[in-house]
């Protein structure tokens, strides 16, 4: 096996036929936290005397996020897939591959302290790396089943999220009918009632806007009982969805042989 | 195939015979959504300088909902049902009918100036529309089948409901009795306190009334530990009924042929 | 059929053989929920004007809860079970006949104007009628089906329970560390912090008392997403036994007869 | 029998063969309990006033765990496993024995007026030993059935996780863009948007922060939607994966024996 065949299968997933991910990559998957957790991190202005650290941090990240880049623009041709001469070429303008230049562009130019304000959120686009995982086959396979599962009751879920916004829409018009002249800032208009109607009806409750009226405790009250219907529905339908699924994938191992 | 025919298979729910819905009402789908977006938008006082723009808007949908109100009257009778001398007056008078006018008269009022208050909530009763959709093949099963699966369990729904009735009152005289005179202005009626209960065992949490006694905190916080239940409970149900009436869809098809 | 017989079948749930409940039933029991409605809103003082209306309702319920009472007790001898000479006795002692006489004496005290204070909350006593429902036959078998799933699974929601518990104590000791110092109102001792802890591990998160500083916020942000599990452990077990409890009573109905 | 077997059977879970929970273990049990209490009351300033009383209970508990612990040590040879010269040893350096001692020897500081501060919380390692009943016979069960369900879908629960976490921080992300001019102490880094973030998506929402631009409302709208499949998700997962665990815990019973 040559060098840039053995790069290649450290790198490809796809490549990997040793379950799970390969060492490098797993490499990687641990750098690209390490480099979003910095980068979160680098946000937080009472750390700025930690500046210095997060700098030396970004530079080991540009460099290694780099070389993987290169590595893996040089090895890919032994993918058949890319084997073409203009398959570099192709895997370069590749969305994800563009993602991973402007995340790295976007290190490079905090090394050099040019990486302030909002270039600084383009470094977590390497979080969308984290997707790669679901083409590993173990992750992947359950990607596919939760997937299949919530797909094939796309009809029911789409009738409760129908169901949920007009409960949402109902509620915010009634509040706004009875609220709207006691509490012209809160619930002055539609839109402004829908604030308070989704932090009630998902049961977030943030607490800085409710009714003060008896008419509009009342219809608070009721609005809050419906979000347990609201809740419960979606919920229902993918516990119901779910078990069917598993329960497929467990014929389906049964018919392949006694050993699953 | 008539002009009339065509109209009314575009028009007709129940005549389309292509999967779905038909083209025109699709398009009659999203203009009703946006007619809708207007509405609670132009509600919004902060939006006034927009409210030409919004006028025109709703003059293009008064324009549109009133043709299509028309074309929907005149092809009407190609429907069987209605193919009797009186069969447009039946329809016109049918409720759905009497809400869609309602709607548009309000769209209409708002055009010429007079659609201010309360009158432009009236142009969100074209909402129900939406319904319609229940009637269209896919959706309409989907709607079915959880309809008759939250039927066939309304006698467990509706214990869940009667317990979770019976805690809300009980935590609320509770707290009624232990708080009373710490706060009598959250806590100094029963219907009070029944505002505090609805806004704990739901989870919801508003934080503008809670207990400051030792005594209220103890009951309060087992109060909060039962919404797990009262939360619990339904969506278990729900799971439970949508398990079985999956499986029973599944059990039909299977038996109506191999290719389900 | 004699006279007393037929008030016996009338009042008594066991003996009604027509599905569901018995006319008198159902009148009686939307009275208990009338006179809860009226003692409830008798606490409220802002409807302090309303109280000779609340006292005329409390005199008709008085009137018909006392005849509903004495009723019962003159017809009972018509069950086997108190058809002996002590069978009046026995019934008049039992607890939910105690009950009773508390919320209809109750009731008399209010009529006469001597039902102030916490001789008022003894009338939602009368609550409790509520329990009866469980006997007629099908809320029964719900009850009965829901509550055999619960006491199935109960070793694990006990388990469920029991996690929940010490996650509950674990958070609370950890915010007593690190947050006594800076909030000693909210924080300063471990009973302190439990009260933040129920109302953020159940998501009711009131926002009372909450962490201030970085390392409160990093525990108490861990605790949150703990919450998920606490609330989907027990949602998941009741499904899955819901589940297994519905399936039971479909194949026990299956192997009495086709006709279910 | 000899006593000191006698002794073993009572204090070892493994050996008590009478189902569930020796009497001797179901005191300590109880006593457990009682002591986490009163360190959990010791900790609250208003009741100084009981210090006295809660050091005699202290008291009581020393001598009690320290008996316990000496004829758990004692009596341990009984145990085959811990038959041999160096088994007494080897128990004793047992790290659930160590953390047993730790608690033990806090109570007893806490008996000579040392126990302040940081050392209470030392006796509340005690509380540790509830995993003990984990190892009784029905309980176990239990814990085994529902750990082995969420191992078995510990792949799709972990895929929750990560999108859990995904949103998590894409709307801390997006949060901070919109809302760090608005509200700097709030939103003005990423690691602060985050503290929102998961208030909102576990829907705890303190209510201590949220958005105030229009913007950020419309997001946060958004997130909080969201948090209704963030929940609905790992309880969808967990109630399939335990309808599966208690099918086969059935299946398995059934083909043992009819008397299941």
């Amino acid at each position: 096996m040559t060098f840039r065949r053995r790069v290649w299968t450290q790198l490809d997933l796809d490549a990997w036929t040793g379950g799970g991910v390969s060492p490098v990559n797993r490499l990687i998957l641990v750098l690209v936290l390490a480099s979003v957790t910095v980068s979160v991190l680098e946000t937080e202005p009472t750390l700025a005397a930690w500046s210095p650290l997060f700098r030396s941090f970004n530079l080991v990240f540009a460099v290694a996020f780099s070389a993987e880049f290169a590595a893996r623009l040089w090895a890919k041709p032994e993918n058949p897939l890319y084997a073409d001469p203009g398959g570099r070429m192709r895997y370069f303008l590749a969305w994800h591959s563009l993602v991973d230049l402007v995340a790295v562009a976007s290190l490079w130019l905090d090394v050099f302290g040019m990486g302030e304000g909002w270039i600084a959120v383009l470094r977590l686009a390497r979080l969308f790396r984290i997707f790669w995982l679901t083409r590993s086959s173990s992750v992947g396979e359950a990607v596919r089943e939760l997937w299949s599962a919530v797909r094939e009751r796309s009809t029911e879920l789409f009738l409760a999220a129908v169901l949920a916004g007009l409960v949402l829409i109902l509620a915010a018009i009634a509040l706004y009918i009875v609220e709207a002249e006691a509490q012209p800032e809160a619930f002055g208009s539609i839109p402004r009632a829908m604030w308070w109607a989704i932090a009630t009806l998902t049961t977030v409750g943030y607490g800085d806007v409710y009714p003060v009226t008896w008419m509009g405790k009342i219809i608070a009250g009721f609005a809050a009982l419906t979000s347990i219907a609201i809740v419960a529905l979606p919920a229902g339908i993918l516990a119901a969805a779910f078990s069917d699924a598993f329960q497929k994938t467990r014929a389906r191992r049964k018919a392949k042989g006694p050993d699953a």
